[in-house]
């Protein structure tokens, strides 16, 4: 049995102290030995509770701790890529939340400096770790399907988040369909040549306000000729929607939303069931505990992770080419984007 | 209670004995005195079947019977502008097969044949009554979604149609989405502005060759800001997919493929059951039941049809609109279509 | 092709016009010569409707008539007995509404009768014909559970009939749970041993006046050892509750109830659908048409029917051994009411 | 907050591995301080992945500890009750896994010195807890579907137990379906007056051998005139089969099978999914989480646990009844078997 990997985590709010008490209590091959958040009380809290022995306000103290062998990145999302060049830089293998960065050239240099230190990378896309999708996926690859033809996405939100947020977000294209860009990929195993964005404002006008769009639908051609969509709304009032569906030769094979019960009744009026599961930490906390039980696997056997950098950048590249298409009423293609 | 309408059918291919043994069969309100066909022997077999008492080879004879108060058409498509102009100079109830043609102007000229003579005109869009898309559609009539804010409908055939038949379908989007501009426009009970068709030849490379594709994915714009797509297959090897969701501010509705039977079987590998059914006649029998119905009992009851000649005209500009999409690579207004 | 038989029907209540209906539009191998009905206005009407030549007050117009191959049945049930003798006299092939008698001494002299004349006997056991049900069956006997082991049948009406009904039914066992009683022999095709019956008075204290039950369980012991149950309501408020399910050592098969279209509404409150069909006309409208197009090309081909005289005996002996059982408190071998 | 409970752990086998890994990783309100199993080995092995100071084979050890508050029995069946009496003459808490014993004497006296002590029993009838049967239950008790009139229970294992753990389990209807006799109590809310139990060997005659049947459908006769039955396999070839469904006079509801996944494949010969989850461990995870976080909670706040020690009782009289009506082929009533 190989021996337990150190962690500390970076980032105590409501994404880092998930990762913190699936690695306290769910992942006996983790231990946690320090966790850092810039609000020294959000570290100690979240130390307190995951028996964590070192709560810190400075990442530093886990960068420079020798027996921490990798680290968790949780902060902001304008952290992460200066975050990844510090822990490459401290020989430290790396789970970083998505996205990397939304400019380009910080996240080259984010995955130069991993390269250059030779430490994993594990990408945040927990979403292919969900037992639904992942199955899909799998049998896709099994070949139950024949050759992939046409894929569709359904993800809607259950509802809009804070307009303060909205406004930093880098839009709803990187922000929201940054995952289902990801999901793209993950299921067909192809890449998107050019994206056809359309779009509009249909949740909140303050949404619009803000510069943003709240609704959205997303064709995407990939190389090898496949024809996707993805269909965004950041308000589904019956909670968190989120399908796929891939059709091709040979059959089609799709996921539904996932419930919190069986029960059915039937009555006088109409025969009917609880909603789905509303909150993506409901939804998707099998696939949380996944990834990160993943990653730790990873750096104990030392293989490389299913989700690298290049899977952080891709999905960035997508969002800027649905943005420039949604701005320009025109279908953008994915080189466009690097030229800039 | 009203006399019955008495019919004549012109044509007496597959459609048109479908639409001959309802009328004689399944619909009371009627009664079939003359069937033509441009094939003798084919009129006649329908006739003996049906109990009609004229066959004949020669759709005048129809035409000119004074006691036939309603025509059904149902022969090829290049006749049926020219035929609807003669039915409404005769002064009879036209109910046409789609597409009315190809061409918007011999389409213009048909329509304003009918509104001259002041006769019925009803467009063969049977899904419109199919049970399922009519009870999505009355459920958003009923408010039960709110505003409807996306569409998506999944359209694919079992297997492609012989090659020589491709040579003039007038290309996928107008021989087999036209069908699904039809449902777009009576789900939403909008009118598209723009259209942006991707497509391409996954199924037959003869189809390609034939200058048509057979898969295609198509975004549409509606006017009051609807977005939509459509999702068409020559050939899902599972049989008839054919289904429909739009989702609103208030909720969602979806119409789901139509099974044989509902049995299901566990065993010691899957739980299974049979695949969907395979075959348009099977999967909309009861459309096509009640879309006869329906125009009989308007002209019974002087009323005007729910499918009228300018639903018979806007989806073959959304069509060519389509086409013109696909062939240029970018969204086309169907204001372009018209000023041609 | 055979030459189309020529069929008498007697009785012009609601299932005999069902069947008139059916045979005269759509089983183009029968030809309907006369319907008699004790109310000759209703016999008469019946006529009209379905382009009866004949419509008489008296059956014996039809037994006496040579043309008439085969009479179908559909009287009340005292005369069901009387006219199977009558019409075996008269050496026609003979379609009869369940139950034949519910006197075993009756019902053996009318089978007598069927025996010594040489003609056909189908007993209208018409869920045996419904699609879902019978793919259930076929799949059993295609080996895809195994051997069955256990089986169960939801069996519950819409609503109560009339206490007048009531009065004369027979009682629910052998009203309501015979049509159960042939299922069970059907699924298993086997027969039964013993019967325990549970029951009581849920749905309307009129039903328990009248010396009725309106709801039980029933616990079948067939003869190979598979044990099964019947679950019996004169009242389900969500309508027609028709569910089958068999466990076999290989797997299970189940059919669940049939609804009027797919739609699925989410709202914020639930994901619900509409009622499952309500009203046996419309549940079971193919599983008539099918049992006779049955009937009618067994007596075309000159084959035995697949629902014979002794297929409307057992029932009956089973709804007698459910009543002792219920009444006695213990559980009733078949044998015992073979012995009276 | 109230503090933490100190637990000690009474048998380090399968259930009580699981309970222990709960209350150490998943129940934070709980702090396990030793672990006892006669097999050292087991105990210390248990200790060490779950963080328990103190290993031991000696439960006296527990027994003595006054840090320790509650107890939690799950060593083999014939110590339970003699525990319990040492845990209450101990002044500790207890969750002791079901059942409590075979014998009422035995279970009487075990009741006695719980109320003596004053302290709290909970059994552990873990299934009340999973997510579907809870739902359903609380459904009922809103007063969803009316007055409750029919109840049926399918529990069927994935396959058999070995035999040398048949010929000690007390019988099917004491090791199985015990469950089950709780299920349709918790449902119903209403206890059981009489039982009729049919069964059979249809796995493997080894268990017939061994004395026991493996097959077996119940009727339950409830207090209130409610019907019930319970079906049971102890083996369904597609694994864990666990539904329940209740019928009332204002509707129905019903649990269904959990499954691993919602992927659907359709292909050209079926439309199927993977099979439902397999093993009890998966199946009712959640439930046993759910059960121990009550448990502790009303030992935090001083409430009554929901599954007393009656609740233990009387599904073992009901397994006895059911025991003697299958040896006698007849209905038996409870208080027959409280009468000896």
């Amino acid at each position: 049995m190989p021996s337990k990997v150190n962690v500390g985590i970076i980032g105590a709010g409501r994404i880092g102290k998930l990762h913190a008490e699936h690695l306290a209590h769910r992942i006996p091959q983790a231990r946690v030995l320090a966790v850092s958040d810039i609000v020294l009380n959000a570290a100690q809290q979240c130390a307190a509770t995951c028996n964590i022995p070192t709560a810190t306000q400075d990442h530093r103290v886990i960068m420079d701790n020798p027996d921490i062998e990798a680290v968790v990145i949780c902060s902001s999302t304008d952290t992460h890529a200066h975050l990844i060049e510090e822990a490459a830089a401290a020989g430290k293998h790396i789970f970083c939340e998505k996205p990397i960065d939304f400019d380009l050239a910080r996240i080259d240099r984010a995955l130069t400096a991993v390269d250059t230190a030779g430490v994993k990378l594990q990408i945040g896309f927990n979403r292919r770790f969900d037992p639904n999708f992942k199955r899909v996926h799998d049998m896709i690859q099994e070949g139950r399907i024949g050759e992939p033809q046409l894929l569709h996405i359904i993800s809607r939100d259950p509802s809009p988040p804070p307009i303060a947020y909205v406004k930093v977000s880098g839009g709803m294209f990187l922000d929201m369909t940054i995952h289902d860009f990801d999901m793209a990929r993950y299921l067909t195993g192809c890449e998107v040549q050019s994206i056809y964005a359309a779009g509009g404002v249909k949740v909140d006008p303050a949404i619009g306000e803000a510069g943003d769009i709240d609704t959205a639908i997303i064709t995407l051609h990939f190389d090898n000729g496949v024809l996707g969509t993805i269909d965004n709304s950041r308000q589904a009032v019956y909670g968190y929607d989120q399908r796929v569906e891939v059709f091709g030769s040979g059959g089609s094979v799709r996921a539904d939303n996932v419930y919190p019960n069986t029960a059915v009744v039937s009555n006088a009026q109409t025969v009917y069931r609880d909603l789905p599961l509303n909150f993506f930490m409901e939804r998707y906390i099998d696939s949380y505990i996944a990834e990160m039980v993943t990653f730790i696997e990873c750096v104990q056997r030392d293989q490389s992770p299913p989700v690298i950098g290049i899977d952080g950048r891709v999905p960035v590249v997508m969002g800027k080419a649905a943005q420039k298409s949604y701005q320009e009423g025109r279908p953008v293609a994915l080189c466009e984007i690097e030229k800039k």
